[in-house]
């Protein structure tokens, strides 16, 4: 029998840390083939642990003496927080005592710290946080999700090739439909950095389907649509407010009317299915690509299910060396597009 | 008696015209002290007109003989089609027999037709498109929503002085929050865009309540969210989208269960008052602010309501003389500014 993955978790990133995460963890390594090193104060721990019922072999425990506030910098963190739980699960990989990190903590420092421990992989410029949202006939991957604001059209092309490399090894995809986000179909249509990026994704060697208009990402034409990550991160924001607003303004018209209310007595099992459908958080975080190693950004109120799943998927990309071929298709990206940086 | 104000409305621009644009225009000469006139080809109009009722003296038609396909590029139609009722429409305007413009058809035509027929305001560099968002407490406007794809910072604060002056003018607001839409609420936060823009808009004599994240503003925080074109037209677009999906999504998993489909009945008004709610195009058309005059741009879906709607808006707007509101304050801003473009 192979040897379990290991999955380091940072269990004192994200709201509701460490309960949550616990928790996860736990659920995590009773359903799955996988190990989980929490990473954390180890008395708080080892009194949380105390009560619980799990395969004890399965989890261990992992000291980090400072945790990383929600207001702090990157930089300062990075600096400063040389004892941190993000920190220390990070270092995990590296020093190839897990196989991947999952962290709900402060994504910023998250991302600068695994781009400042672990590096990049060859021939990657910009790793990219990639992002699964749903869709009408079931998800598509956006990236880049917030690691990049300001971006060239190379780093758009390499978010395409990582993008592509995800959706093949994670959801055995033979050939992901790629989309380039924009405010218009035909190729002449966009600014200036989709306008160039479209030229070169039509020389790619990916099912490049052109580009997707911002109404549509939701219709499941595209299994991964490549923008900046200003423009990504503005999009998953908008998207999760508006589906929030959208729940609240529909419970207001119900309550409006008695009749409406039974109704809505009657149709809260679908708002609640479809509520949970909507919330990215549900799906286990996003992927940091591009990054020497694996590594999972989990919202920060993830529940115990989406760190399960987050653990999951991170097991997943390590089992499938996600890393790997990202690093070996940027090798043959770099020699077919070596004339996009001159 | 003041003399009514005179709307001209291209009539055959838009997904169902002339039936809906004539019957938006009967709806709005019968509710509002105005007169409208219909530009497009004058035998189907009287035709149409013909079995209607309608206060006669309100509504008179001027003939255009040719009319812009949505294929068509804004150059071209600008060219070849001199004697589309798009172009009939906006030069009424320039030749003082018609005091606004409203137009559902080729939004991109309509918009460079403006540009080309009126002009810009004097210290105007770019005009743009401002759309009208649905809130939790209420509406925003966001801008720009198309008009400007690749945009400098002094172009941003254009957009928040026009906003500005809008919202003054027409929701008579005293002092409309403006906010910069961006990715942290830090002034730090952002591309390089936003934060130079952050910088003016700080000195501006606005409101400036500073950025504002995606998932905020359908939270009422701001009454005017600024960003550049591209970015604005994605984030209309999504939203458009998402609400869509959302719906779509809702009747599937409210029909699998028969106890839901009753409730689903029970609460059908309550959907449908949302729907409305969220659907913009009901919100009668978006202003483009900064061009010499005052033209009204539709949704090509729009409902005979909804060009009520524009109606009315373009005749307060040209009534209110909005467009010499944003050519005085602009006049004060470039002065105050003018290191800005140095």
């Amino acid at each position: 029998m192979p040897e379990n993955l290991k999955v380091a978790l940072d269990a004192m990133g994200g709201d509701f840390a460490p309960e949550v995460t616990i928790a996860g963890a736990i659920e995590a390594v009773s359903e799955y083939d996988v190990e989980v090193i929490l990473v954390g104060d180890r008395n708080r721990l080892i009194e949380s642990l105390k009560t619980k019922r799990f395969p004890r072999e399965r989890i261990s425990i992992h000291h980090a003496s400072e945790i990383v506030e929600m207001h702090e910098s990157p930089s300062s963190a990075i600096r400063r927080k040389k004892d941190s739980s993000i920190r220390k699960t990070i270092e995990l990989v590296k020093s190839h005592e897990a196989d991947a990190a999952v962290s709900a903590g402060h994504s910023g420092v998250a991302m600068a710290t695994s781009l400042f421990v672990l590096g990049k992989l060859p021939n990657v410029a910009r790793p990219a946080i990639a992002t699964l949202m749903p869709s009408l006939t079931g998800y598509f991957l956006l990236l880049d999700a917030g690691a990049n604001v300001d971006c060239k059209p190379e780093n758009l092309l390499e978010f395409a090739f990582m993008g592509n490399a995800y959706c093949k090894a994670i959801f055995n995809m033979p050939s992901p439909r790629i989309a380039l986000l924009s405010i218009g179909e035909e190729d002449t249509k966009g600014n200036e950095l989709t306008r160039e990026t479209f030229k070169y994704l039509k020389k790619a060697n990916i099912n490049f389907i052109g580009n997707i208009e911002g109404k549509d990402i939701f219709s499941g034409l595209a299994d991964v649509v490549v923008c900046d990550g200003f423009i990504g991160n503005i999009v998953l924001k908008v998207s999760e407010g508006l589906a929030e607003t959208i729940m609240k303004m529909l419970k207001v018209e119900i309550a409006n009317v008695t009749a409406r209310k039974l109704g809505y007595l009657m149709i809260k099992p679908a708002l609640k299915n479809f509520k949970k459908r909507m919330d990215y958080s549900e799906y286990g975080g996003a992927p940091l690509l591009g990054i020497n190693g694996t590594c999972i950004i989990s919202h920060g109120r993830s529940s115990a299910r989406a760190i399960k799943n987050a653990i999951r998927v991170a097991s997943e990309m390590a089992k499938k060396k996600v890393h790997e071929i990202i690093a070996n298709t940027l090798h043959k990206t770099t020699e077919d597009f070596s004339y996009v940086k001159e």
